[in-house]
């Protein structure tokens, strides 16, 4: 029997949101079982908002105590029909990681002492029951931390390059393009020689993105915005456009320049526009509000959701299975993650360090270590 | 040697937009070519838009005289750099109609006599030269009024649902759907058994469409439109809307209500939504003013622009044959427009018809006579 520290979500029927750190104990694994001890585990924003919920943040308050921290908050009550079937029941937290198998299975011997990434969810602990099968083993050399992240952010980047092949497109745009996937982005467009524009909202990230060996890129937050970026897109042919943003003008303003860019100056007045297809792909709600569309792009358009789960889904195996070992591959260049704070469980409940990851900023990343508990 | 009436737009240099109509010469028909006779044509939204362009309205003034009628009215100095290449020259109007061809080339001879449909725009006339090619001819007993419409409307109609089955929904939702389109996409889904909801804005327009044979009709209007708009959803398995308005928050409103069809009433709060895919096509503009989602619908979703000619341009021939096959067995039946008002060229010119038509109710429909003329 192994036992160890857990991060769990609660709602209680009340409507308070509790997290804290329970004591579990996980069962010998059966035959095609391990155990992991967690070593690293990235504290990605849809980790956060599986943590939190709908609770009111500006109501985050401490309990309990420095062994055993717990951190409470106010689920509004308008909002507690949406979590009826979570009320009561304390949910584990995580989405991906890497550790170390200290079990195994009979049939799973071989991954025994193995340095392995795995995303059964719950990597918020110490250790974690998994399936063998749903274990990747890390290449020689390979740290915990540089393993930890091998599934969302890098399979979102690659999905991002296939999902323009597939549908037809030859060039790429990108919102929040300072951010750690949106440098992975970079880097994959630099190797594959796809034309990517990069927007960010601020100078320093200019400046970054250039020094990565950007080409192309264009500040949201310039005065001559809008014509930077018909003039970037216009140089790449670029027809496809991610947004994590969502909320706001953003995917509009790319459709608006994609079109402009595809109109020749000396066009006629088109009234339906250009035939060619422009499409914007939101993937992420970093501004709340709605999206707004002012509609000046024709009829040739289309916005949409974008979901790794969902892109996944719609894969075959092999494309799949191709694209996790190029991630395997490139590890440490172009896939590597930087974070810019490794902190334990029980900091991950400290209201500063929570605070500080609500408010992050482009370009920072968490990485949670349970070793350190 | 034939001579007509012409309609024709012209945006001056100066700034104004004038409509009148203009004497024309036509040659004789080359060989493969015909002179038909404009007995009826349809006055679309599409054609009003051709014919103001980008002019202020409320500006509309007369000039000329009873026999010669002209309307002015002020572009505004910040659209003219849009119309740069229309400036100076005048433009024919009228996308498509029906008469009777009273000369024909050599290899055109056997439709001379004949009543055929055509598109070759300028329809806004007394006489037009077209292709022989280009004329559909009209089954036995069809009147030029019930061959004017045979393009536009009913193709539309018959390319949402080609479009549905493509992308493989099996239902549809439909708005503003007490318009003549929005008729004749209802009696093709009861003649296909395809489900249908359809989005109105008053009483009288769900008694209309509920005298017409629709089981589905919901008044945005009402208080619980979108509580019934999900119900109708949820009865149908409805996964695509067509939204000829355009701007404001019913497209979204839509796909909310599609999500939550989806969502089974017990469900544990997903957090990216369901996976089944939702999508809006936008074919109009009723409504000016920003396409505004509200994103209460996960992430498997699309909205996008709906233009006949790209989806014409994206089918094969032997469909587009067929479609347009069926519109003329179905003629006086599933394809027949009533029209609320016959003119002649010389009243679309009366600023009392032209307002009237501009401000247009739903189910209302103008056909233009140029034999009245």
């Amino acid at each position: 029997m192994t036992t160890g520290l857990e991060l769990k979500s609660l709602i209680t029927a009340d409507g308070i949101l509790r997290l804290s750190l329970e004591p579990s104990e996980l069962p010998d694994p059966a035959a095609d079982e391990v155990i992991v001890r967690i070593e690293a585990a990235p504290l990605n924003p849809t980790d956060h908002y599986q943590m939190t919920g709908p609770a009111d943040l500006s109501t985050l308050r401490q309990d309990g105590n420095s062994d055993s921290p717990v951190l409470l908050a106010t689920v509004p009550q308008a909002a507690m029909p949406f979590v009826a079937r979570r009320v009561g029941q304390p949910r584990p937290i995580g989405t991906e990681g890497a550790g170390t198998v200290v079990a195994a299975g009979r049939e799973a011997d071989h991954l025994m002492g193995q340095r392995v990434a795995l995303r059964p969810g719950g990597m918020f602990a110490q250790y974690r029951l998994a399936k063998a099968a749903d274990c990747v083993p890390l290449p020689e050399g390979a740290s915990s931390a540089d393993g930890a992240a091998i599934f969302v952010n890098p399979l979102t980047v690659l999905g991002f390059v296939e999902t323009m092949k597939t549908e037809g497109h030859t060039g790429l745009v990108h919102a929040a393009a300072a951010s750690n996937l949106g440098q992975m982005l970079l880097k994959v467009c630099l190797a594959d020689n796809i034309p990517l524009v990069n927007i960010v909202r601020k100078p320093s990230q200019v400046e970054l993105l250039r020094g990565l060996g950007a080409t192309h890129v264009v500040n949201s937050a310039d005065p001559d915005f809008e014509a930077d970026l018909v003039r970037a897109i216009a140089e790449t042919g670029a027809t496809m456009g991610f947004d994590p943003t969502g909320g706001g003008r953003l995917a509009g303003q790319m459709l608006a320049a994609m079109e402009a860019a595809l109109t020749p100056p000396d066009a006629e007045h088109m009234v339906y526009g250009t035939d060619v297809p422009k499409r914007v792909y939101i993937y992420g709600g970093l501004e709340g509000g709605p999206t707004v569309l002012d509609r000046r792009f024709g009829f040739a358009w289309d916005i949409g959701g974008w979901l790794l789960f969902n892109f996944m889904k719609r894969t075959d195996a092999a494309t799949r299975a191709s694209l996790q070992q190029r991630v395997l591959d490139e590890l440490t260049t172009t896939f590597a993650s930087s974070y810019t704070r490794v902190v334990s469980l029980r900091q991950v409940l400290d209201p500063d360090i929570f605070r500080a990851f609500q408010a992050r900023a482009t370009g920072e990343k968490f990485l949670v270590d349970p070793t350190l508990d």
